[in-house]
């Protein structure tokens, strides 16, 4: 990975820029954008959130602390409308949403750079979200972008200091797309690695769960080490099998990551797998949490995709009995617990 | 490494185990071997510590929620009669303070095998404890162990959890002293690199006063995640250059051990940067703090280690810098913003 100088930065214009999703990690995307675009476009589904963000000045039900110029947004709940008027669009819905945005789509995506903030796979397809927009949506490869942390979207609305990555086969668009993101309060780096990458979002959120549901049970700190090292072990296990390449999975789009979604307050994972833990069942803590916990899905998808490279995942087939099989998390963390050291 | 069966553990007998040390891991050390061994020895320095021991049947310092059947303990303040009645002695000092303990040794250690649970190195010579050992008390490496976590004293005395792990140059010996260690809430891993894991227990105390230090500033989950992922691939770094070894850092040894250390709230060592990084002096947080944060001599000694290895170490260097130069923190993790990513 390389760091981007600020001197890359004054030279790249990245057209008309779009964020797409009306969440949390969508309004902390659009804050970020706001501090080196003069305008930016959004789009939102509903109508009616749009409204209350133009009448607040801010978004209704995400990031509430956070006030936005509202003058220099072009809200639309269109998403036609959005990719007509943008060249690139930054796509940040849950991923279990993302085909239900797309599926009103009648302009052509080949032209634009997407760039995914979606840490979640396709449902159905099993895709993750580049793969879905290339061979779904002719998005040419190195058009594709993935938007990657360790950022929760709660320090970035309090301009704490993060690192964001950005992955690109295009190591040229990664680098002059990091200088739209790059400010006094984030640091970026660039990466080719999209596919392993992507997949780390997807598995970090997996282990979240994992590291919930031993919270749940009390487990305590030591185990959760013992755990999370084993994680990044089974992280570094997929993504060589799946796509192989060097990659030094300690680096901070991997395990910084895990680390921040696995130990963070914040993580709406971890705390969807802590209520399991401590006896919710699967329906209830999804119905009690107003988020999306994407790891829930991710989980199945991981499966799923493992049945064609049979790479040993302990903990995921921990998490994937405990959500879909209706295992018992008190004997399955037990079972784990041997097959980890 | 391997895990340890119980078929193995069975046949063994280590011979009479003695606990040297008063502090928290001590304590937590001797409830541990109280499982496996009929009865132990324990040296503690002072006689009133051991006096206060017998009549409340604890230790009066340390752990003080955790009873003890003292009839099966046989104390002594006297370090000779510890390694004359003693097989198997586990050190557990802090290692500012082992050779005070050891200078009143006339006893020959060679025929002992010695077990170092202490996190640092030895200060002036600035050799780590088990090099220590061989060099001035001519212990023979195969009869070195280091024993090392992830694992905090407080969740032991808990009974939570637990994965313990025996380096060992002598592989078979430390398969065989695992099985003491082995209980309904510890588990064992064994590895024979001795250099490495003690090494990177070093350094997870520098890495978790790094941590302190940000925490204290106000650094957020975002940033500590970039911290702990930089901090773990310098780690690998180090341990490559002065042991050169093929050795998987993301194990529970090397990486369990630096988060439980620099997540934890049980880590004297985070707490210790966190006061540095809120404005105490380090003279003022070292009097506020009543236990030793090793990462303090730790870093001492790594960094002048370093001089004959160049490893690029920027968050010891940060760490040392705000220690021993007076330097100002916020100047200080500033400049480290700037090296990591």
């Amino acid at each position: 990975m390389a760091t981007d100088s600020e001197k890359q930065c004054s030279e790249y214009s990245p057209g008309r820029i779009a964020v797409c999703g009306g969440g949390s990690w969508a309004t902390a995307i659009a804050k970020i954008l706001l501090s080196s675009q003069d305008s930016i476009n959004w789009y939102m589904r509903r109508q009616d959130q749009i409204d209350e963000f133009l009448r607040l000045s801010k978004n209704p039900s995400y990031l509430t602390g956070l006030k936005f110029e509202t003058d220099r947004i072009n809200f639309t709940s269109k998403i036609n409308e959005v990719v007509k008027n943008s060249d690139t669009l930054i796509f940040a819905t849950p991923s279990p949403f993302l085909k239900m945005h797309l599926k009103k789509l009648r302009q052509s995506l080949k032209t634009k750079t997407v760039v995914t903030a979606i840490k979640g796979i396709v449902p159905d397809e099993n895709l993750i979200v580049t793969d879905y927009f290339q061979q779904f949506l002719s998005v040419p490869k190195d058009n594709l972008v993935v938007l990657a942390g360790p950022c929760h979207a709660e320090e970035v609305a309090l301009e704490r200091l993060s690192y964001l990555t950005i992955a690109c086969s295009n190591r040229e668009k990664a680098r002059k797309l990091a200088c739209v993101f790059t400010n006094n309060y984030i640091k970026t780096s660039t990466t080719d690695d999209v596919t392993g990458i992507e997949y780390a979002s997807v598995l970090k959120n997996v282990y979240s769960i994992a590291a919930g549901i031993c919270h749940g049970l009390k487990y305590g700190d030591n185990f959760q080490a013992v755990l999370i090292s084993n994680a990044i072990q089974e992280m570094q296990r997929f993504c060589n099998a799946v796509h192989p390449l060097h990659r030094s999975i300690d680096e901070s789009a991997y395990l910084g990551d895990l680390l921040v979604t696995a130990y963070s307050k914040f993580s709406r994972n971890r705390t969807f797998g802590t209520m399991i833990g401590k006896g919710y069942s699967v329906k209830t803590a999804q119905l009690e949490m107003e988020m999306i916990a994407e790891g829930y899905y991710g989980t199945k998808c991981i499966k799923e995709i493992n049945e064609c490279y049979h790479v040993k995942m302990p903990i995921m087939e921990f998490v994937y009995n405990v959500l879909y099989n209706r295992a018992s998390p008190i004997l399955q963390v037990r079972a784990l617990t041997e097959l980890i050291r």
